[in-house]
């Protein structure tokens, strides 16, 4: 047996992936061993699937090989589900293994919340990896090709999504791109295609500047979205959706982005949680376990007003850097670094060249915008992949 | 009122578009009123629906406007659906409309066959218009796409197509060749995959030359296919077929392309019919009524040896000819013409770069045959469209 120290990382999402290349960077030879795990052998980049779940751009764009994006000579990949995290035997169980570590990452990612809300669970679909996306795209058009055959089945051409914070919107956006080639290619009239966009909170995109809302929901409205914001959904039902006002939208494709929770994995491992989510340390370590760093969708962190961060891509990646900073640091004795987030800004997309955005206090919309979440996804292809990556999935058009 | 007469033609498949097209040309200035009617505003390649069906060709290479095959200052197009053909009254009447005739062709084309199996009419699907191949298109699509969310559902993986003749190994063919992409876009081990094609008669193919018969199959077995020869469906249901010798095939994707009859509104007009098909006498003529015409899948003709002719698109369009050339005679008082069918020979497509072919006495296989394939699809477009129509709609590789 060898006697160096066996680090495991969970998940190859936005945090996972960062974390193990980071690890492989810094660590010497024979210092570590690193074993990655993930369900799939490709990663996937969550912040684009509103495009390939609405059929506007290709899976192939939305992820890659992680054999492209690890040394598998320094990194052990093992493509399983992780079925139980043991903190007390440090041992995690795979379907098909166990792997027992010294040092663990957590970042499986989170899973979608459905606040309790009747019948959503087993009647709405949600965006949250490729087999969802695809499942999403194909569902759509089946849609249309039903209607044809059925055109008493008006409720076929409803579309309704549920949330209106950051990924509803762009997939809205995205959706409502989609529905005149669609219309062309099924020969719909597209008058008769609607998506509603419905959102319990007061306003759409919570926490984004009041007049760029108002701006992304100006350009959806245009596109032909109908917004019922401030309506909760009270039920989901295999003929719909009822809302809290008791009006019922028929639709036989229901989309839920309405929020999401920690993975329920790390509440079964028996940390504390809120929603699925350990609030962690400064160095991003459980509370209890030095030796178990959780980042991404499963970790709460409270930004100097108290409040917690959201979920986003661009603390995970962040923290993975840290996480494995501090992991190596640990091995060699040395001090960890304390996680500060630093925000790059924010950019949500609303379809074929427009988007809103903001960079410390200033503001963007429009084709400057979507210039500007073009380049944070050819950024973040740059950070994993290099040159070859950018030119082999970005989007230049 | 004009005393000129009217002639109307319903259907615009392959019978009833050469009918409008000869009488468009035979026809002169104010000698007939001409009224085509057809449920779309497209005609369509139903002997090229098995390529669109299985994701392997477009819509777009198997349809045509109407508009862009007869000139509208000389044929009045109306797109509307029959209800009921008034034959004592010479009405047809249409879901928005009535149209009274002098002369009526009916070339309104057949309906699947399923011979009282039970669970068939609601279960199966059938390749026979631009809706259901779309249809079945994504339906296809979306069971891998299913498949990928519940991996214990691997009956959806399997595909079932009742019926090995004509139309049946077509598809088939085409699914097969469309399989392996299909899996690669689905990550979907290939193996998991199974096409079944059920046939109740001892042979497929039947009516082929044996040794083509059998070349046929080996193709598509080498493709991957599953035959049951011989070998009935006792019942289709929600979770596949049931076979004759109690066999069950769970599938979500059964397709019947096992017969076609004649369609139900020549039944409910009155005419003595043969499963939908009326037997009709050498002029195309139905029995006991001069001023109507009947060709394509209603009409039941007979060769020599006393058998009754398969409907076919070659067989159609020669009538459609005879038809309008027997329609100016009448108006002309002129002596109608003798159906006499002309075999050109038939070819039937094996998927890419392979098909089987028979004309006169001689026989084809392989390359060859596919290219004659080609060519007789080619030589239909020129028929109808010209060298324009070719160009825009061929396929030529």
């Amino acid at each position: 047996m060898s006697s160096i120290p066996k680090i495991v990382v969970l998940g190859a999402g936005y945090g996972g992936i960062l974390t193990a290349q980071k690890l492989q960077k810094e660590l010497n030879y024979n210092e570590a061993d690193v074993t990655l795990v993930n369900r799939h052998d490709y990663h996937y980049f969550t912040t684009h699937l509103h495009m390939p779940a609405a059929g506007t751009d290709s899976i192939d764009h939305t992820r890659v090989q992680i054999s492209k994006l690890i040394d598998e000579f320094k990194i052990d990949l093992v493509k399983s589900n992780v079925q139980e995290i043991r903190l007390y035997d440090k041992k995690v169980i795979l379907e098909d293994g166990t792997l027992s570590y010294d040092y663990l990452i957590i970042a499986l990612g989170g899973e979608p919340e459905s606040f309790g809300i009747p019948g959503l669970a087993e009647h709405a679909m949600t965006i949250r990896s490729i087999n969802s996306v695809r499942l999403i795209r194909q569902h759509i058009e089946y849609q249309f090709a039903r209607y044809k055959m059925d055109e008493n089945r008006k409720d076929r051409l409803n579309f309704v999504i549920g949330g209106a914070g950051f990924s509803g919107i762009e997939f809205v956006a995205e959706l409502a791109d989609r529905i005149p080639g669609l219309c062309k290619e099924y020969d719909v009239d597209p008058a008769l295609v609607h998506i509603y966009n419905v959102e319990a909170a007061p306003t759409a995109l919570p926490g984004f500047d009041p007049e760029l809302v108002e701006y992304a929901m100006d350009v959806l409205k245009k596109k032909g979205v109908t917004f019922k914001i401030g309506t909760a959904i009270k039920e989901c039902t295999p003929k719909g959706v009822i809302l809290a006002t008791d009006e019922e939208i028929k639709s036989a494709t229901v989309i839920w982005t309405g929020g999401i929770r920690g993975n329920r994995l790390v509440d079964a491992a028996g940390f504390e949680t809120m929603r699925g989510r350990v609030k962690i340390d400064e160095y991003l370590r459980a509370p209890g376990h030095e030796n178990v760093f959780i980042i991404g969708d499963n970790s709460l962190m409270f930004n100097e007003e108290g409040r917690p961060y959201p979920p986003t891509a661009q603390i995970a990646m962040q923290q993975g850097v840290i996480c494995a900073h501090n992991v190596v640091a640990s091995i060699r004795n040395q001090q960890p670094k304390k996680f500060v987030f630093s925000n790059k800004g924010t950019v949500a997309s609303l379809g074929k060249g427009e988007a809103i955005a903001t960079v410390g206090t200033k503001k963007f919309k429009g084709w400057t915008a979507a210039q500007l979440k073009k380049l944070v996804d050819m950024r973040y292809l740059f950070i994993i992949g290099g040159i070859p990556l950018v030119l082999r999935k970005g989007r230049f058009f």
